[in-house]
């Protein structure tokens, strides 16, 4: 059946070349171990794919949802985005004086995680509003890829960008030769991850769906802007995330993978529609090559999320077993 | 080097059929009159997918967006989706016996349009927040798509979604033909347009950017389910209609179309970016064929956008001379 498929796709896939037989039995996800993820995965595109088959899904329907940090890319020992904030506070300093005795930017500054710890979400926005915000949309976009090229990953001395998941990057692009329309849906900041999204994941911005402040238009000497304005907008997060789906997508979606307690909603959501329907979750599980965690993490969370998939029978990646390579760069 | 373009470009669609001479010459903008119109938007379309040429805009910044109310529908002699609301006014009034001494309600049931104006923008809210929440948003949907199925417009006694404009339907075939992706960015309600864009534009329902109301995650007898409140979330229209943009599109767009002093700011900012741009607006000016109105209208006003245009040379589409036809049923 599966072969079958392969077979199909690559005619389709290159219409003016013969389909090579080295092509069409070629593994369309070879940095995945022999598992029963694999196979759940792959019998859901086969048999969602089939032309006249009864599982079949329209290819205007075949929506793939992903929650970025922790499924698509790692989220230890802090999210991505929370370091380019820190970052960013380290920057500006010089041109705000009054951070050096002001929390939470003092214990930044100082190198105080604890501190910082300490002044909780409160001080977690107000990071994120002093240094996501005062700026056309265009100017934060290029202090994102200013920080993305010279930025490196404390543990890894790697570039953030490096630091996604091979077998994901795999997965996406099965999903998108087989029709699926791939989306990110993120609780991290839509403006934050859409300079980079299609280089690095093959996702357009308009398919990224994501937290965000608000932004006002201005003519600025005579010159249209969009000014990111210190308001939250929308939190893309637990029961946001079918809300953000319905927003910007309009429709339920067939497949979703997530990682953490804050995609339960939206693989609940995935799952109440009718007709075949594949929820996954990866599960951090490999301290050597990544990170292990799940119940008791302050990032990441993974708890109710993970009592709902067992007991639904959704698909939980152990990531040390069922991942042959984590990142890009490991392959030979 | 149009002629050329259509020549790679059947070439391009085709590539398992031959060219013929006949599609090769075909005019892809059939029912626009040959006009100043006309040829601004295919020199744009041109010179814009050329390849080597210094205009080209890479396929992936191909974003073009249209407004809906009055651009690629006719908006008269009310928003269809205010009648819409109103039918559904009446449709309800029986769960609601207090509607008929309260206003706006009880004016809507006397079919009192004065009194109904007298309750102003306010009246108006009112009447859309109570006919477009308190339900699930598959359960909006149905209204809207039963509704469209039996209502009429009172003047072409059709369904409303046949009074959209025969040479946009052509201008969008053409644009997507050229690698162009289409959007809507319009004033009206996102939740409204959807069920019926893909099939009445070939838009889908990622690609309709619109006013929303909040929308709330629950789990009603364990089914997951997103239910419509009556409050309004985002409006897009005015400056609303770039924010709208940035927050779903993530682009400034190359190419833009409406026909009210709403889309002034839309216009504005696909103007503010480098390189060539499309801005074109539709002037309503056929009182025998559809309808006529500009500055004075209290429905589809343009007045402070049509100077810029002509200031800024914009194009201007004057319906009664540069379309052959208003609606898909007018064609032989």
């Amino acid at each position: 059946m599966i072969r079958r498929r392969f077979v199909s796709l690559a005619i389709a896939a290159a219409p003016l070349v013969a389909a090579s037989t080295a092509w069409a039995q070629a593994d369309p996800l070879p940095s995945w171990n022999e598992s029963a993820s694999k196979r759940a995965i792959l019998d859901f595109i086969a048999r969602t794919t089939a032309e006249g088959g009864g599982d079949v899904v329209p290819v205007a329907e075949r929506i793939a949802v992903f929650d970025n940090d922790g499924t698509l890319w790692t989220e230890q020992p802090i999210y991505f985005q929370f370091a380019f904030a820190i970052d960013r506070v380290k920057a500006l300093a010089p041109q705000h004086p009054e951070w050096k005795t002001l929390d939470p930017f003092k214990s930044v500054l100082a190198g105080d995680m604890a501190g910082l710890a300490a002044t909780g979400e409160k001080g977690m926005l107000e990071i994120v509003a002093a240094t996501h915000s005062g700026m056309t949309v265009e100017a934060f976009t290029k202090t994102v890829e200013d920080w993305l090229a010279t930025a490196r990953h404390p543990r890894f001395h790697r570039p953030y960008t490096e630091l996604v998941f091979q077998p994901m990057l795999e997965l996406m692009t099965f999903l998108r030769t087989n029709q699926f329309k791939t989306f990110i849906v993120s609780g991290g900041g839509i403006e934050f991850m859409r300079p980079w999204t299609e280089k690095v994941y093959g996702i357009p911005p308009e398919q990224v769906v994501g937290s965000s402040g608000v932004v006002k238009y201005e003519l600025r000497d005579g010159k249209p802007v969009l000014i990111k304005e210190p308001k939250v907008e929308f939190i893309d997060d637990g029961p946001g995330k079918p809300v953000g789906i319905n927003r910007f997508i309009g429709r339920r979606p067939v497949f979703a993978f997530g990682n953490s307690d804050g995609d339960r909603q939206m693989l609940e959501y995935t799952a109440g529609g009718t007709g075949l329907r594949f929820m996954g979750i990866v599960h951090h599980t490999d301290a050597a090559r990544e990170y292990a965690y799940d119940r008791q993490s302050h990032i990441g969370k993974l708890d109710k999320a993970w009592d709902e998939a067992v007991q639904r029978k959704w698909t939980v990646v152990d990531m040390k077993a069922d991942w042959k390579v984590i990142y890009p760069f490991e392959r030979k």
